[in-house]
């Protein structure tokens, strides 16, 4: 780690932090922060940040899918930008950092370039949603920068039967036409996200700030285990067919198959035994299965051993078993060039540049659609993210915002 | 199987099954059968059954606890009672025969009886709770009969906050003189339950009805697992404190140590990990375990022996356990002269005896601080209990009721 600040924070990384707070409290719930896509909170929040553009220099607009976007013009009016930001939408019972961060951060850096025009336009975008919590589908205010939201998507219902058709009615938008937030690839330089990392590696290396390589590409199912319910005191374990306990197998399956590949994951964040009471057999079990490399290859190997052991364990215990994939993304490599740009603008700061891969999905995985994308990743407190406990120390804060300033003020479009 | 008949069933298991179907539609939801203590629906039974048993000739009342009492009297007033009878509560989206059969079929019994008197009086009761669903404690009428409820208890509070003080006053009882619904040892010379077997083994065996030699012991336990919640992309298996994970763990545990032992049964009903997305390494993870065996000493053995490879295995991963036992219940054996008596009828039907042990919970572990007991099984398909799919043949209806018949027509209080 770089030798301790006795100095208070600079006054950008206390504006920084302090404007997180604010954002924070923008949240369904008083006790912690929720804020989905299309909410009045959504609102509340892109009036809060669009506010904070505004103070920047930046002209802002909501677009059609509902993102925020302010721009500062280059030397002339209509120049391609570089495009900066991350998302404004939230997991349920979110930490704070986890994209907000990003976009807070990059108004501070166009706020701090003072008036002297740059040879290309800058553009600060606060996605609407990335996280996916409200219709299930992830990165949709990025896939429609990107041009790749497909019309489809506007069916989706959320848990309260709204479809996004109607919730982006509600929420002052024209549904059929989010196509027209799609941007031009010739009006785009680059997209580069800076977030924190949400994982361990950064911390346990002892560095403030990271390179992406390369985005883990991932793949979701949905698994169902049809066994048979039955009282519990009077079926012999013999002649069970559990469904939670072939589920349970498969949990440890998928951890056992994941840790034999390297930089591989693979978690079951959701298991649902029913009936689900003390005294009856389980006889049905779905849980959810979520896999992850930074190669795609290994990815997919990690997840059809997965899937065919699911399928030896329901044979074996002679229970049904439906293996559904509900979601597929490639891995995403960041630009070679973008990637020079980022780690020269990390050691002229004074650190050693890690290159590391980013085993969470970004709005730069949509976004590579478009334009080149690079990510700068900041430490968090014990790789936590996802949850309140979610933490950044403000000397990190402050070194961040200079190295995503040094990057602006540095960068060169593509030759 | 004996023969199979080709006769029409005979008016008494048609008009038992008739009445079971009117009963089941006193439920809760349209589409299911729910029925819960002190609820609406418990008053509508009481009321329905109660017509149907002075029909049948029984004088009827509602106890201090909610329980349907109806009573035929024998040669003359106020002599020592046979008590017959079982439970009108029901799981949720329960099967129709699960207590419901042996309390209908009682009362066509006593109605068959004619006018002669018998030496002594006949009572058939319906229980109010046997399964416990809405204060999670079980057998709260038989308890109540058996002068062995405990006043603490109406400080119980089901899911939506009342107490059972409050659902008694509501149900038009008085709390505080539940005490009262006790009966006194001299009055009753047995109670004998007639109950489906919830289980697979007559129907293995070939056999309609079987007697009970014994319902197992039973303990349950509350136990969660505390690890680290985390990114399900960012944080490596190798650091991971994965709190389900080490609950799947938990529930191979003890599906493997219950298989060890003869007619031991272990389950996992309920498992629960948090915050529960797809995304999130739960850090939480809390499960059910219920274990059973006709013999305590078994029992005991092997919810020790789950509970200390439950520790070991948190230990081993690095995550934080704590284990509540919720409940205990000791084996509850039938009384060697009812046995005899049921058996002997069960003979007189033609029927091969078959002795076996009861897996599930009933009224009778209660009953046997007050008076000695004995269970009379009847064959179910499959062995499904607890569950909508829970059935019986016209044929074995009227087989039971035959049986039952016998039994009391013969009954010799013990010398």
């Amino acid at each position: 780690m770089s030798a301790p600040s006795l100095q208070p924070p600079p006054a950008a990384a206390t504006r920084i932090l302090d404007r997180i707070e604010a954002l924070a409290r923008v949240s369904e719930q008083p006790d912690g922060l929720t804020r989905i896509y299309l909410s009045p909170q959504h609102a509340q929040a892109n009036a809060l940040v669009g506010g904070w553009m505004r103070e920047a220099g930046l002209a802002v607009h909501v677009d059609a899918a509902g993102n925020l976007v302010g721009r500062r013009e280059g030397e002339r009016p209509g120049l391609p930008c570089l495009m900066l930001g991350s998302h404004l939408d939230s997991v349920r019972n979110a930490g704070r950092y986890d994209g907000m961060l990003g976009v807070l951060t990059a108004i501070e850096c166009v706020a701090a370039l003072g008036p002297r025009p740059l040879p290309f336009a800058i553009e600060v975008v606060g996605f609407g949603d990335e996280e996916g919590v409200r219709f299930q589908a992830t990165m949709l205010g990025s896939r429609a920068v990107a041009g790749t939201f497909d019309p489809a998507l506007l069916d989706l219902r959320d848990a309260g039967g709204t479809t996004m058709r109607e919730a982006m009615a509600a929420f002052g938008l024209d549904p059929s036409a989010v196509g027209s937030a799609a941007r031009r690839r010739e009006d785009v330089l680059a997209y580069v996200e800076y977030h924190i990392e949400q994982g361990p590696v950064l911390e346990a290396e002892g560095l403030p700030v990271g390179v992406v390589t390369a985005i883990n590409g991932q793949q979701r199912f949905r698994i169902q285990v049809d066994g048979m319910a039955g009282h519990s005191g009077t079926v012999p374990m013999r002649l069970r067919q559990d469904a939670l306990a072939a589920a349970a197998e498969c949990v440890l399956a998928a951890e056992r198959i994941a840790a034999g590949l390297p930089d591989a994951v693979a978690t079951v964040g959701q298991l649902a035994p029913s009936p689900g009471a003390t005294n009856v057999i389980p006889g049905r079990a779905v849980f959810s299965l979520d896999v992850r490399s930074p190669r795609d290859a290994d990815r997919m190997r990690v997840a059809a051993a997965i899937v065919d052991e699911c399928r030896a364990i329901a044979t074996r215990r002679r229970v049904a078993i439906d293996i559904a994939q509900t979601h597929e993304l490639s891995s995403c490599a960041c630009a070679a060039w973008l990637q020079d740009q980022v780690a020269a603008a990390i050691a002229a700061d004074g650190h050693r540049v890690l290159a590391l891969p980013s085993g969470a999905g970004h709005d730069a995985m949509a976004m590579v659609a478009l334009t080149d994308v690079a990510m700068l990743f900041l430490r968090c407190r014990d790789g936590i993210s996802h949850h309140p406990a979610e933490a950044i120390t403000a000397e990190d804060a402050a070194t961040g915002a200079r190295v995503l300033q040094a990057f602006i003020e540095r960068f060169e479009p593509r030759a």
